[in-house]
């Protein structure tokens, strides 16, 4: 039998009891490890790491809890190569796209060390004091206390890495100590950072536990000061919504849900403007094999270039090998698991009832993988004949296919293209291409009532800028409606989550002491 | 038969075809007017407001809209008198309990006027752009805009002026258009409010509309863009926050719910000191009949001081007149209906089961108003022997009796005070009672994890303080856990329940144009 992967709880490696999930190689479909949180004392370990871990936490300033992260990174960069064998056995992804997910959790973790650290060893204030009448003597001051509690993580399977840091990087940061519950496909990432960190002793005890399997019993735990971050479907994001934690004990949720993204090509664009968005979409649609929250789903353009970029599109999708990410010609490697294999295939199925085949990624041949075997599949472009198909078509607006697939969205004005983006009910990113400055700046601005971030490419950033689909840590992740109306990231913002806002209302002898930094003779780190 | 007020819905007057809810006179039991919200055509009022509503404000700049508010705060001014007629018939209050919910509401108005005309007509920018990589041409600007919705308010009985206008200001000023459900009890002002505004023609079509009667119907309404703000009752919030229009639609939701909020006496405190918490405390019971969410209910203080103090604040309640508003000799007037009445005695009677009587508000006659009609009771403090009865007591920290009821709790040391007052939960508010401004600056900033305000009280502020029951529109009001979760006001923080955070990475060029003002052109107002 494989590996049966231990939980770190209440300060001590605690083995489910139970015979384990076990996690497969999405290509070769071998066993590699199992993981099991059957009969688990989850109160004593949530109770831990609220008294113990949020404690020893908040003793700490937030440069010493910025040193730790730092800490934390030079942990996670020494067994950085073990990162990319896991990926490579549990994720199926090539190279590039480990990279995504590994590279882009430290360059968050060193983000969030360095903000930490500016932050010095003051309070939190929340803006200056403002006067409460006439006589400045009696004022309000707001200010910003970690929460006292615990924050759960309930991640998803395409970001083992990145989800646990873009995450538990500004938990820590916060004060508050974090209990990461990974997706169970791909636990195995989160399950050895974690226990690398614990190995390193760089945290406090309690500070970060991490449990993999079920999840049952996890909601039951939390507290009124506790939070809940969730990525995944927004079937589940419904049911933890639903849950008494929340709805009667206000437990604070941040959910990060599904999301049909828009790439927008604004009329008379430029050659270069057109062609850096097809390069964007057969990138967004490849990478992590279309499995990121943030892929384009939806390609919008004038409809009279519809044609033309069709084929443009496909011509590079048509170049992309597919196959057994251990192949050094293979480009995009597999899916996470049969399951989502065949939920992409349900959904290309459902989409086609109402579009057109531009792409079809069932023509790839699979290089060094068993089709029987392996999750792998070739990027599908598909497509609608002309604005009035776009707009007949509901599907397109409403079903995510969480693989390599999207669909061309041809438009006949701006006003058809906005209003067809906003049928989307809300989406994390959308990206706009043109080459006018005010007409990309007026279009950013409309999409922000409904986009939690919206990328902009014109000419002149098109080797600069950073990708539709990659979330830095500056910019703020999450978007309103139905990609669940979460904030993660956007630099400090990120912080407002694991902290409770108050206003202090008192003499400014009283508020003084609130405005000094709390502890100035802690030495500053080297 | 009274008079059915109408609703404003869809831009026009509506009345519900129903026999509608009487709403009647709480000291003399009289019949005012009726409310009746059956038959409405609710999609059409929603979109309506949504479609009309939000694009006729968001056409607006921030200082035009705060310009509309001045207005109708002229509006009210002009009608002042009325209001206060109504407050008294309908809520059965003497005026300086009217003068809370009235004058509250109309400053409140007044100060959101004033802050939006200095925001100017610019977009709502969220901090400077930050670079996204070495070059600087790419960067990441976050920007904030009104959500493209309505705004749904499912407010409260206890303030039918102040509930609508702390909400509306801010909401109008964001640009997104409100729909309020007063409180049926007490809707006859908030209905006339609404109707003084609509006649006065001061808003765009569609910007305020009012439906008095059942919520039945509301919550389906809700799609992602919306906000739903509610004031009232746990048990209302927990069916709140699990309909499908939050679960699965993500409209975003602000609660503010029961609270157990504490005056804490620190050890030592000089004889003014205690002085101004008897006040205080005094003061809060009676204000309103205690019919605030904010009113003080635990009372701590250093158990050997708990006599004293006991004594101090029963002779104050004693020459409290509880009665008829309308005879001049009355300090304290009526709860609002005979439902709260009940409520108010089965709570009392619950804590009598874990404390003592300390002053019996039974005992007060009642002035011009009959028992057997009239809402009134008298004010009742409760309290506990010792450190080890407060420790005992469960119930003076799970319910809250929403009338002039507070408990004192006897403390033995700083550490068991704080942990007593952790037991509510999370509260709206705390006050604090010292003279060191050291250890009332610790202790403030202690308590700022479990409330959305700490009210400090020290001798220096003792004629300057502003209550700590006064919700100031420049303090952040909500507060964590039991009390909802929910941030209302906070000056211009209260602006972002109603707008969409999202960051515009861009080229520079892009970024200009939105960091300039939108329509310079605007003339400012006079």
């Amino acid at each position: 039998m494989t590996e049966l992967l231990s939980n770190y709880m209440a300060g001590r490696w605690q083995a489910g009891t139970g015979a384990g999930t076990v996690l497969l190689d999405p290509v070769l479909g071998t066993e590699l490890v199992r993981v099991d949180a059957t009969g688990l004392d989850l109160t004593a370990a949530f109770d831990y790491a609220r008294q113990t871990g949020g404690r020893a936490l908040r003793a700490l300033s937030y440069r010493q809890r910025a040193d730790l992260l730092a800490q934390v990174l030079a942990v996670m960069q020494a067994q950085r190569e073990t990162y990319y064998e896991i990926a490579l056995a549990n994720s199926g992804t090539v190279k590039n796209d480990s990279a995504v997910d590994i590279d882009g959790a430290l360059f968050t973790l060193g983000q969030y060390a360095k903000m930490g650290q500016g932050m010095g060893e003051q309070h939190l204030l929340d803006g200056p004091a403002a006067k409460l009448g006439k006589d400045p003597l009696f004022q309000s001051q707001h200010v910003m206390v970690p929460t006292h509690g615990v924050a759960l993580f309930i991640n998803a399977f395409n970001f083992p890495a990145w989800g646990l840091w873009e995450k538990a990087a500004p938990a820590l940061l916060s004060g508050v100590p974090v209990i990461v519950k990974p997706a169970t496909a791909t636990a195995w990432l989160t399950q050895r950072m974690v226990k690398d960190v614990v190995d390193a002793g760089v945290l406090p005890a309690g500070a970060l536990s991490v449990v993999c399997g079920s999840s049952q019993g996890l909601l039951e735990q939390l507290q009124p000061f506790d939070v809940l971050s969730f990525t995944g479907s927004a079937d589940t994001a419904a049911l933890i919504r639903s849950h008494a934690a929340v709805t009667s004990r206000s437990v604070r949720v941040n959910i990060e849900a599904d999301s049909l993204n828009s790439a927008l090509l604004l009329p008379g664009a430029s050659r270069e403007t057109v062609d850096l968005l097809v390069k964007e979409v057969a990138r967004e649609m490849t990478v992590k094999s279309g499995q990121k929250c943030t892929a384009i789903r939806r390609v919008l353009v004038p409809q009279e270039q519809a044609a033309d970029i069709a084929q443009a599109i496909s011509a590079r999708l048509a170049k992309t090998t597919v196959g057994n990410p251990r192949h050094e010609s293979v480009r995009m490697g597999a899916l996470v698991s049969r399951a989502q294999l065949k939920s992409v295939q349900e959904g290309l199925a459902l989409l086609q009832s109402q579009t057109q085949v531009l792409h079809d990624g069932a023509a790839h041949p699979l290089v060094d993988a068993d089709p029987s075997v392996a999750c792998c599949v070739g990027p599908t472009l598909l497509g609608l004949k002309d604005a009035a198909a776009s707009e007949a078509a509901g599907l397109i607006h409403d079903h995510e296919v969480f693989g390599p697939v999207a669909t061309l969205v041809p438009y006949r004005d701006h006003g058809q293209a906005l209003d067809l983006i906003a049928r989307g009910q809300g989406s994390l990113v959308a990206s706009v291409y043109g080459d006018d400055p005010q007409a990309l700046a007026r279009t950013a601005l409309d999409l922000s009532a409904c986009h939690g971030r919206v990328h902009v490419i014109s000419p002149d950033v098109g080797s600069l800028h950073t990708g539709h689909g990659n979330v830095m840590p500056q910019s703020l992740h999450g978007g309103p409606g139905r990609a669940g109306g979460g904030e993660e990231l956007g630099g400090l913002r990120a912080l407002n989550f694991y902290h409770r806002r108050a206003a202090v209302q008192a003499s400014t002898a009283v508020l003084q002491p609130l405005q000094v930094p709390a502890s100035p003779s802690s030495a500053p780190s080297p």
